[in-house]
Order: structure tokens, then C-alpha cells, then sequence
């Protein structure tokens, strides 16, 4: 319910078309769809710039399909991350246009509107990395930011990165994916003058702790202009990017 | 052995009906069955007012089997919580009228004498909270209480959670659910003057811990009359929740 | 702003009183009084039973100072928790009726307008977990419960507890503060069928990793029944304890 | 070393101007100053768009003084953050024109050039978050962000952060510093569509543990485009939102 | 190497019979077997009262043969712990008259020379406590102590364990094997004057953290004279409690 | 209340001395004395073998003087653990004949009737150990048994330990005290053939995370016969040696 | 690109044989091969003295061939560490003169040009440690350091070790491979004055914490010399070994 | 007691010098001076390559006082580690000539012999690092190792270290002192081929939890030749580099 629609409200009631009981009613009521198991949230688009994304892990399979059938009546772009190759199967049986991208583990329906003009760059550190890399890069390119990828660039061999300082140069916003020891977040935000966001997973053993290590490296970044989401949410780092590319244009 | 035993008991000793090392004996002893591997509290009844629960997890079929028949004796509702289809095919052969909450994972053997008035109201933050939720649900139903459910109202669109204030404000007890980052619960403890009862769940990941990230955030809420049970632990809210409304009626 | 204030609106609004625009405004507005360094919440006590409570530490002087006048403007009540000597004189300076629970670190202005029949229990398992428990005792009495104490009486002397069966049957809701290993909640758990917040303090040392022991006993309490707030957190018991025996009467 | 430069050098080897030893040793070197107990970095400004920030914590007065008149050379604004007075009154002696922002705790020498039109919002949950507020809110209006503040409005009173949605809407990104259990990131997450930087601080007690729960909590938030910094790292969401803002002009 | 070799060997050196090379090399070499995999400690019958047991857990069926076959020269008991079904085949094959005890996971072979008459009693809170019970009990018993049971007396119902007073005195030494809380340990330790050794066990869930929960609350008991072994190490309490009851006799 | 006093109370009821009434209640009343803010335990020594023992830390010197005056009645020694010079100064004042072993921290009053033939030796792995071992030195000596000390012979120079295996050999409990690494008690307990009570103490650093360290590594003692107490809880470790020393004579 | 290859390029610069941007695009340019998923790193040999290893946890088998065929156009060895059997049959269908080190889980390719003279004595504390330990020698001995094997030596049996004095103080490098409590880093570490590289692993259960417990111990070790690398990363130790038996030669 | 000693020994029990009691006895004895309180080993210099060190943290003056007039006998350099200046006192007006490294914290009596040729380089990330550092440079230093300082050069300012590959190249061996994110050490790593030994330090704040974010860093060190010691332990990194050197010479 937006600012225009709460103006029509009051003047229906003060024209009296509506009644004090129907606005009340109706001041308390915002547009989701109930399914039981699920509130589908339809005017998240008008808040959050964006329609509601589906985490499957978690969720049967029939729960996927009736948010995602309820989405589909309204949204130009539908994503549901971490899709196993059982769930496509379902969802493509119900909208054939569906799209699984499988590295990333995402099922995209729709294409959005237009592509921001300024970059985001994913970054991973290593070749185990780069599912986590792809979901991000994916869902930031859903939500309608022009994406660049530049993959196994850790700080083992500095010069793999150091020789893409252009590339480096022309995104307006970077996200870094990387496990183990996760230093090159700290690297990458010494190298450039614009946010970093950091992406810890979970690829390593023993001391990393699941993704832990490179966590706390990255949130301890002696770099200015980096910010941390959770380990392995490439989702949550594309969004964010592609958030900030959509205001630049 | 509750009060008016003990008295009858120094009755027959005054009166020279018992002598005193039956007595001394007596007095040691209070009513439990000995299975071998269960020592089953026929008493707890009367002592806290509700059965044993039988916590599944861990337990061969056949102590499961063998503490549920001797619970039958004397109880009115049994409860067997964490319980998989499988231990139900057991325990159904066994005991006909059992009914298995599969969402729940409860078996259930009786009803409650009665329902209380007052409401406990079990809330999930998201859809994947639901089997925790449900387990809370069918507990405290199972002992007595009245319940309403309102699932899938996760902070991230609030005005789902706002659009039931009137629910809310209905309840005696309001039990959240949540995995994530819990923070459901403070938002209700924020909204209503009635005690929480808060659940942090094991759905998320990396940082999640678990469940320990919404277990933290729970005990650290800025929200008065928030109080935590362990995670994924539907039952303990449930009971806890249903306690309370037994007392109110 | 409650339902009343609601349908005051807008039969202001059906009857041309109000313009839609100051009508758009004042639904976005709610009543808290703004001091720049804090938004002090005076329809607290509408929504939740209870004034705003100041949690002392962390806040200078002159904040707090702040804070309780604006209270004290429209609350029967207030409550300033971890409050230290310093505190109260300032406190005490500008209201002199301010009373201070020196065990508790609760300064206190106002009396509760009614008590409740119903007892808030308030356990300690060693002397050193007095003054949480005290915190725990000063609020619930505060928010207008009637409170009983029954302090060490820890689990290495088990008979301390049993012998007050009669005090513990006699509760409406326990209280349970306990530091070292917490086991005292498990067993007060064990004994009654009513429902028992459980307080982990930080008294102890060592593993005790400053009440994280005794806050996971709790927390993986056997017994039903058994909730659990912050270590140290006597007046989120107190506070829920006190919610439970106002619905009780 | 920029590009330009690098031309020029090429250019001077080509023509013989330099021989090759030099460009060498050149191209070795690029300039920080050498005070031995630190490495002042001059050329951070073309790299990243702001100079070194020196964080005083840890550091003695002399270092500090040294690496403040390094950076005077060259720098417009030079920011010391986590300054004490005692430290500002080493360097006042120093440079008169700096200037204390005291709850911030940093000491400013010099202003931006210009000023943002897009706005970052910085936003604490409760009175005690303020000073880590600050150190965000000053930093980005001395990269020149243009700030706008929004305290005290925490999830355990929602309407005070409901009724200045229209503010939320205004922000082009969102700091949002919270300590106890920190959902406000989330909450606040929920009600927008910009990018949210959130500052877990180390307000609270007990299973708090020294900010690690709310740290915990904005990592799994369920909002998206939410981000994380270090725990009381006021300094690194200021400089993260104000590179946001200038991209943005 | 006993002090009854070494004064031989010294002799042997006095008398000429052993030259010095051979002495020093002789000085140098402990009994022990190697296997290449592994050094079977054939000595320690004499330095530590019972002979090396095999731990199975990481072994290859093929080493464990091969530690079995080696220590059944000299030892008059065998133990492998944490043996599963197929590693006792194996054994079986090789050695018939080897015992399995399959809730224990332990293969014993032979039987000790002697019982102590001082009880070691062994408890466990729960049903699903006992297979760690039992790997203490029949350690216990493998090595000669008079090992008597008490299982399923958890604190939330004391009654269970109470009604036992008299077994709990008898004993000379009290295993307490517990998990979820682990609050028995400290009850039990304080209603007897005997050393009690506590085990941990994984049994639970959430925030018992696989043992860590009961293995805090054991360290931090308040009660005196309770001391802890490793989660699940029913072996290390059995061996423990042994070592008591054969010096006691 | 013990077995005895239990059978005169029934003769009593049998005989008509005492009606049922009374002896309701005196069934439910146990000895200790309240003081209040303490219930002092007067028939531990009865149950436990030794009185109540008063943990200073965190009571004040009112409290503690109650206690021990208390306890003064009727223990033929009192302990009061984790003593300041202040405190002692205090209890002086009060019962002249106390002693305060310095270094352990530990006021006595009184001797113990006699003392165990059997050895409990205390080993410290370095200097900074030694006021943990003292402590548990005292506690066991006041109790009862015969204490040997073995100071700085931590692992790292090895010959040191190895020097006196004729002091491990003769003595019937070790307690074995070390902080850094704690490996010093695993080096023991494969040198003896007796029980090994570990105190892992907070001597150390950085990874040594306040004695978690040595804790880990005493619990994961790959020799059989190592229990573990609570970091740096001499008091423990000491009482119980003494418990078995005493039981051993 | 090394020192003389910059030298040759600037000389072509001088005489006029490069222009300008060619150059500044060459040393851009650093000798990597991308192959999309991963940038092979040629010139590794020249910087860090052996070629890039292969981690195959977390890389199909496609990625893995890929780089193992690019490294071996320009590499004498090539490693493949934590390689399963099937990853082995697709190297050894491309290379059929790779050899698979079974226990280490180590693929090889090619030998080392020459052997140290200077010894790696690889140490492990029991059989379950091997495969660890194996990673180590093989490593070291596939980079060209002279390995010596000393297995099952831990410190429950410590003769076992001092046996063998003479082997310890022929190494000049000592890698220590120990899982369960990981006492005997320390114990060799006070037995040598050679560099001892500790290796915990994750052998053990309970509050071994998966190596956390051997890991925390080795951090604090009271015995100098001792360094340490992640939990059951025996492939570092071996590395960092062989690096130091390459400089001794 | 070395190889020659033992043989001397024998020999004269050979030839009858030496009566055999007397040698088991002498065999049992290895040369430490006992002073109560800490058993100072007089053949570590021997055994390990140099005298045993004080760590003076937790020791009183007198014990250390004692310690060095012990050690003064027979080592050429004594060490005493975490020294305050107080402690510095004391030993002065003991032994004039002793030294005090102010930022090391250390006091150095007596010079080594000699100096390596082969260089030992300690880093620093930053300023705040010095101290750490300069442990690590004074220790190595103190043993003989030729020591070089390269400082402030963290990963925020890739340049200030990369300006500086020749003498990275120029040492045997790279002691990398870094806290924050701690990822200096995986940079250094990947930019040499020679052992780098890392420190972390507690220098940060927040989730840097005392130094633990650094240490899990440099544990996942994607670089391999990296190990590591614990948290702030300069003199652990400095020793082992000193045995590298003096090995190499």
C-alpha cells in the first residue's frame, strides 16, 4: 500500500463511499497473498525494489511451487536460490520458461526490465569458490545490474590480480568471494576506491572453522570500504551490488 | 506419593497398622516403574501435571515401545516427540489409536479432559520454521491449551506481522518461532504486554551456527517479557506456553 | 495510539474535521517525546503494561537524567536498572521521592497502583547470586506482583530445596538465578508444574566463561517447563514473572 | 604511480632521457614516506579517494603526531579516529584548526570540497549506540557525504522507526548501528529498497558477548542487501556509505 | 624396563660381560613391538596396571588386527572400544573366544584375574545415556572392579534417584554419565562423601553442542569432589574408576 | 538427617510421642541454619565427609563472617577458598587461631583428627602454577590425606619429571596442575598407574583463551586414569584426592 | 617475470623496438594461462621454488585435469593433494605415468631433480595420525627433502620416543603429527633444538572439537621452536619443511 | 647428561670407580638446580641451543631474581621475556650489565658468540605491531640470528611491500607480525620461497576476539610455506627463525 493509495482511502471516506469500519479494516490489511505454509508478499516490488526471493533450502518441493505460482502473477523476475536439479524439475514442469542455472543453483523466470550501465565486478579467490561467485553474479544480473567476472585470483599469486588493475578500475562496485584464509577482500579494498563487498564461504578444512576464518578476516579488514555478508551468500552480495548499480544507473 | 498419602502412611504407623522398617522402606520408594534401560515417572502427573514426554532421539523402538506401554497405564494423553514414520508404524501396531502430527513429528495417544480459554499463539517467522512451530502447536494443544497459529510473518515484511495486531493482542501467550536471525521475537515482545515465549530454530546457514545466531539474538532482546528455550525446541515453548494457560483457564 | 484514537480519526475525517493531509500525518505519528539522544516511548505502558524501564549502563548522567523527567510525566512507575550510587544521587537530587534498592541496583520512583494475588517465586542457588535475584524480586514487585525469596539453596545440599516444598507449590511462576553450573533450574523444574524463567548469572570462574555454563545448562534443561533470559538478566525475569501474575490476578 | 606517469617514464627511457637502471629503481618505488615506525601512504588518495585514516588505538602520541604531519603535506582532510582528549591535545598543539568531535571520538583536520546530494542516513537503535553512530556519521560528512541522523528508534518500540518512513525513503544508503540483540539492521532492511550498512556495537551484557550476537544477527538477516561491518566500527560504515554517496554525487 | 633389569644390566656391564657400546644402545630400547603402524606397548601392563587398548575409531580393520594379535601375546585382558559389529567379525575370525558387547562397542578378550570388593556404580541420567554407561561399565569391570548399575535418574524426576540413597552410599567410587543438561553429576555428588567421575554425553541437541553443554556444567559443579572426562569417554570414567577400586581392594 | 534419626522419629509417631502433624513437618526439615542471605549446611559433614566449604569470591566480608561464625559451631575445620589479605584480616579479628596460607589463598580454622598414610602428590608444571597447586595442596592436607609437592617440572625440559619417578610411583592420586599447554598431565598419567586429577590453570596467553587451552588438552589426554576439574580449581582437585586418600587411609 | 626479462623489455623500449604501449600492456601482463575456472600460475616455480599444488577438495574432475594438464607443460612435479581414488583413475587415463600415494591421498607426477642431504623426520603420535603424516613425508619428499619416518610414538608410552633420541637429533627439520590432546609437539619440541613444524589433527572426539583441542595445544606450547600449521594440513608442513631442507641442502 | 657423559659412566662402572648403586642413582639425576619454586635446567643450552628463558609474566621479582642469578652461572645469554620496567629494576641492581629492550619488553644479559650470515626479516603490518615485533627481533637477535626490520607495510598499501621484493629475497627466513585481518602473511607468502614464520597479534578490536581472527587467517594461509605460532608470541617466531639461521649459518 503506497502513499497514493492511502490518499484514495481517506478520501473515499471523507466523500463517505467508505465507511469507518471498511477503513479500518482496510488500514490493517497490506497486499499479501496467504498461503498457509507462506505470506507471498506482492508489494515487495514497490518497497524493496525487487519481488520476493524464494530460499528453497528448507522448503518442500510443493511449498516452492505455490509461492513461486503465486509470485508469478505479478513479478517480471523470479529467483529461487539454492535449487537442487529436483526442484527445476518441478518448477519447469509448472512454467516452462524457467531457467536453472545450475552452477549457481538458481531457477530464474523472466528477465528484468533493463541493465544498469555502471559494473559489478565478481571477484572469486579460488576455482572451489566460484559456485557461491555465480550466485552472486547471477542474481545481481537478475536484478538488473551489468555484471564482469574475474575468477581464481587469489593472494598466493598477487600478479593474477595486480594484472587486471583496469577491470578493477571500471566497477563502480566489487563483490569478493573467497574461503580459506579470505584475505583477498583486504587486498581488492586496498587496490580501488569503491565498496568492496565481501563474500566468505565455506571452502577449506580445520581451522576455518565453515567459513568462519575467512568471516572474521574479512569483518577485520585494515582496508577501508568493505562490508561483510554471510558465508556462502553469494545471493546476498549480488543483491546488495546490484542494489547500488541500480542507483547509478 | 502426594501429601495425603504421606499422611495415611504416619496413620497406619501411629496406629500400628505398618511397622516402622515397612515404613522407612515406603518412604524411600515413590512410584516409578523399572524398565531396565527407563525408570517411568508414573507420577509426574501429579507432580507437574502433565506425562512424561517420551523425546524419541536416541531411543531404540524398543525402549520407545516399552516406555509408551507402560505410560498407557495410567496417563491420559502420551506425547512421543522427535518421532520419525517409522517409530509410528511401531508405536500404531501397538496402540491402534494413535495419531501421528507428521509436520510435528509428535505421536499423540489420548486427548486433554479440556481446553483452556486463554490463547497461546504460535508464530513462525518463515516457512521453513513451520515443523518447530508445529511441534509447539500440537504440544501444547496435546496438554490443554487453546492455540492459534500465524506462520511465515519474518521481519523482512512486517506489515504481514502488523496486519494481525488484533490476533496478537487476543493471545495469552505468544510463542516465535524463528531460525535466520531471530529477530521476530523482539519485534512482538515490542508489540504485545503478554510474555514471549521464544524459539530460535537450526534453519539457515554459515553464520547461523545451528541456530545459535537467533538463540543470541533472542536472549540479548531489547524487548521486555522475552523469555528463550533451546533451539528447535517446539516442545519445551508448547508446554511451557500451555502451563501458563492452564493456570489462567 | 490505540483502536479508540483510531476511530476518533476518522470520524474526524468522515466529518470534513480533518483534512486528509493532517490526517495522513498523524497516522504516521505516534506519541514519543524526542530528545534527540533518545525517543522516549510514553504509550509504552497502552502497548505493553508497563512505562519504559532505563537500562543505566551504557549512558551518561545527564541521559538518564533526561530520560526519567520526560518519564515521569506520565508514568505511576519507573524503573532504572544497573543503576550505581552516583546515579541515584543525581536521580534523587531531581525526585527526591526516588528510592534506591541498593542490593538490586534499581532506583525506583512510584509505587505500583495494585499488587497481585498470585506469587512470583524468586530462587537463589548461592549467596553470590543475590543481587541478580534481587533485581529479579525489585521489578516483578515493582510492576505489581506479590514476591516471595528462598535464597541458597543450591543443589549441593539438596535438602535446603526440599525442604520448602510447600513454598514452591505455592508459586504461581519461579524464578530460578543460579551462576556455577546451573543445575538448581533443572531441579526446581523437576519439582513444581508451574512454569520457572531461569537466570544464568556469571558467578563463577574458569569454564564458567562468564554464565555461558550455566546459561547451556538451562537452556538443555531435562525438565519441562523451563525458559530462559540473558545471564544476568534479573529484570527480564522479573519482568516476565511479574506479565504471568498480572494476568492471573 | 598512475598511468600518466608511467607514460612519462616509458617516454624518458624511450628518448634516452633515463636510462634503464633508473627506470628500474623506479618503477620499484612508489611514494609513502618512511618514518620507521610507520609507512605514510601519500598516493592514497588517488588510489582509494580518501587519504590514511590514522586509528589512534594502539599507537603512542609521538607516532601519532608523526604520521598526522606526514599526512598534513598532502592531505585535504585528515581524520584520527578513536582519539582520546589527551590525544587531541597533542595534536591541537600541533595544527590549532583541528577539531574534536568528542562523542565520535575523532579528531577532523580540514573539511571535504564538496558535499553529496545523496543522503546517508545513519541510524541507532538505542541511546548507548551513539558514540559508534557518531564515528560513522562524522566520518562520512568529512569524505563529504551529506549525513542525516535518525537515534533511539530500536524494534522494541516499532513506531518510532515507522513514523519516519519518509526519511528511510530520502536515504540513498543506510547506516544502521544497533548492539543487544540487533535486529533493527533487519527491520530497517525490511522497510527499504537501498543498500543497508549495518554496525554491530558492543552495547549489552552477559550472552551479548561483547557485541557478537548482534554481529551474528545482521549476518543472517533475512532482509536483503544488508552488509556488515566489525563490531563498534563506526569509522568503516561511514567511509563505505560515503564512497556510495560520491559515486552518486 | 624395570629397576630389576636395569641393576642386571648395570651388572652384567661391572662384570665384563656386556660392553659399553651395547649398554648404551641397550639403555636406549624399551620393550615395545613396531609394527610400522604402530608401536605396541607390551610394558605397560607393568608401568600403568592394565595393557594398551585399542582405541578403533580411524583404525583399518587390518591394524587392529594386527595391535590384537601383538598385545594377545602378553596381556591377560584385551580391550578394542568403539568397535563396531564388522571390526568384531574380524576379530572373532582371528581370536573365537573374543566378546563383544554390543551396546558398550567394546570386544573384550579374556577376563581379569580378580574383582576388587569396593563398587563402582554406575549411573546414567537417561535411556539414551547408556550405551556410554555401558562402555564405562564393562571398562570398569575388564579391569577388575566390582561395577554395579543405576540407569534413567535424571534430576527431573529426583524421586527416581532419591529412592536409591542406600546403592549410592555402597559405592567407593560413582560414574555419572549425563547429557542435555548434565545437572545429575553435581546432584549425586552432593548427596554422597565419594569421589564421582562424570562423563558428558552427546545425547541432545541445539545449544548442547554436541556434549559441550553437560561437559561445562560438570566442570563448573558446586558440588566438591566431582571431577570430568571427555564427552562420550565412558571408557576413561570406567578406567579411572578401576584404577580406585583395585587399590582399594 | 540421618538413617538413625529417622527410626526415632517413627518410634515416636508409633509410640504416640509425636503427632502426625509434627512429624509432617519434621520430615520436611533438614538441618541447616538460615541466615538469610546463606542457608549453612550443618550435616554435610555427615553426608560429604567434610563441611560446607566458603567460596569468598563474590560475597562480601559480612557474608562470609556470618557464614564462618556459623559454621564455627560445629566443623572441626573450616576452608574458606579464594581469600583476599582483606578478608583474612576480617576473620582473624573474629576467631584468632586462623591461618592464611598466602599463597594458596586459603583461610583454615582448625586441623583435621588425622591423616592418611596414602600420598595425594601435587605436581605444577611452572612457577606460575604454583598458587593453584598450593591451593589444592591445603585443601587436600586440611581434609585429611598426606601431601608431597613436585614443582616446575613442566614438559619442556623433561628429565626434570622423569628424575622422580620414585615419588610418582609412591604416591596414590596425583593432582597435576599446569596451565600454557597442559600437556604435563598426560606425560604423568602414561607414567603411573594411578588416578590423575588434572587442573588445567589460566597461565598463559592469547590462544591459551584463559586456560580453555590446557582445559581442551587434559580432556583430551590420550592416557588412560586423567580426570579433569575446572580451570584453576585447586580446591576441587585437592578435595578430591583427599576423598580418596581418606578412603585408602 | 623476473629482473632480466624487465631489463630486456626496457631495452627494447630504449632502442625503439617496443613502443610505449606495448610496453605498459606487457607489464601488465605476468605469465599466468586462464582457463576460465581457474588461472594457472606458471612462473610459481620461479617465485616460490615448486609449481602451483592442486587442492582437489571442492574441484570436479574436469577442473581438476584441466589444471593438472596446464601445469604439466612447463612443471618437473606436479601434486594433487586430497585427491579420492577416482579422481586418480581420470589423472592417471590423461598421464599414465602418475603415481598415487594412497594413504597421503596424493597424486604425483614427475620426480624431484635432487635430494637434501638434510633430513625431515616426520613424527606421529598414534596409527590413526598416518595418513596425516604420510601427506607431510610425501610432499616433502616430492619437493626433494630427504624423509625419515618415525609413526605411533605418542606420549601415553613416552619410552617409545626417548628410544629413539638418536633419530630426533639427526633431523634437521621435525614435522609432529598428533590428534587427541597433541601433547607431543611439546614433548619433542623440549627434546631437540631443531625447528619442530606441529601438525594437529583431527583425530579424536568429544571436545577434540575436530583438531581444535591438539591445535590450541600446539599454539601454547612451552617448549620453543614449535610453529604450527591448520588441522590435518599435513601437505604445509611438509611444504614448509622441505623449503628449510632446500636451503640446508 | 650428553652422549659422552653417559659413556663416562659406564666406563667407570667398568672398571669398578663406580658402584652400580651409585650410577642407577647418577642415571636418574640429569642437571637441574631445584630453588622450590622452579627447577632451572642447566643443560637446555645443551640439549636445545640455548639457556632456558624467563617468561616473566606471572612470576614474582624474587622468583625471577632467583631464576636469572641461577641461570647466570652457566649461559652466556639469558632472556627474560614480558618484562615491565619494574622487573627491569630488580634485575639491574643484580646484574649491572643487563639490558633493557623497552618496546620488546625485554631485559638481555650477555651477547651470543656469533652472528649468522643468513637473515632473519621481521615484519610488521602495522605501526601498532612494533612491540610484537620487536620480541620477535630482539630474541632472534639475543641467539645469533643476523636480524633485518621491514615495518608498516599491511595489505591496505600492497605498494610499501612490494617496493621491497629485494630484500624480501635477500632472507632466509620471514617473521610476519600482522593483527587486524592478519593476511599480510598469506601475501608474503605468495611472494617468496622461503619459510614464513607468522604472529599474530591481538592488536584490533570487535570480532578480531583478542587476536583470534588473525591466527585463523594465517592457520588458512592459501600460501603454502607459512606456519604459525600463538598471539603475540615475538619470542616464539623470533626463536625459531634463530634456529633456522644458525642452522644455515
Amino acid at each position: 500500500m503506497d502513499e497514493r493509495r492511502l490518499r484514495e482511502l481517506l478520501e473515499e471516506v471523507a466523500s463517505g463511499q467508505l465507511d469507518i469500519e471498511q477503513a479500518c479494516a482496510r488500514l490493517r490489511n497490506l497486499p499479501f497473498e496467504d498461503l498457509g505454509y507462506a505470506k507471498v508478499d506482492h508489494h515487495r516490488a514497490l518497497r524493496q525494489g525487487f519481488p520476493e526471493v524464494v530460499l528453497c533450502q528448507g522448503k518442500t518441493c510443493e511449498q516452492i511451487e505455490g509461492i513461486v505460482q503465486s509470485l508469478h502473477k505479478s513479478a517480471d523476475v523470479i529467483l529461487a536460490t539454492r535449487a537442487t536439479a529436483d526442484i527445476f524439475a518441478c518448477i519447469q514442469a509448472l512454467i516452462p520458461e524457467a531457467v536453472y542455472h545450475e552452477e549457481a543453483r538458481i531457477i530464474q523466470i523472466g528477465e528484468p526490465p533493463s541493465q544498469s550501465a555502471s559494473i559489478a565486478l565478481v571477484i572469486s579467490a579460488g576455482t572451489s569458490d566460484i559456485p557461491v561467485a555465480e550466485e552472486a553474479a547471477v542474481t545481481a544480473a537478475a536484478i538488473g545490474a551489468r555484471v564482469e567476472r574475474l575468477y581464481d585470483v587469489g593472494v598466493s599469486g598477487l600478479h593474477r590480480l595486480l594484472g587486471h588493475q583496469e577491470l578493477l578500475d571500471a566497477a563502480a562496485v566489487l563483490v569478493v568471494v573467497a574461503g580459506m584464509e579470505g584475505a583477498l577482500a583486504s587486498v581488492v579494498g586496498g587496490l580501488v576506491d569503491k565498496p568492496v563487498v565481501a563474500v566468505p564461504t565455506s571452502v577449506g578444512y580445520g581451522a576455518n572453522l565453515g567459513g568462519i576464518a575467512p568471516l572474521l578476516t574479512m569483518l577485520n579488514s585494515c582496508a577501508g570500504g568493505v562490508a561483510v555478508v554471510n558465508i556462502d551468500n553469494g545471493f546476498g552480495a549480488g543483491y546488495f551490488a546490484a542494489m547500488l548499480c541500480k542507483q547509478l544507473g
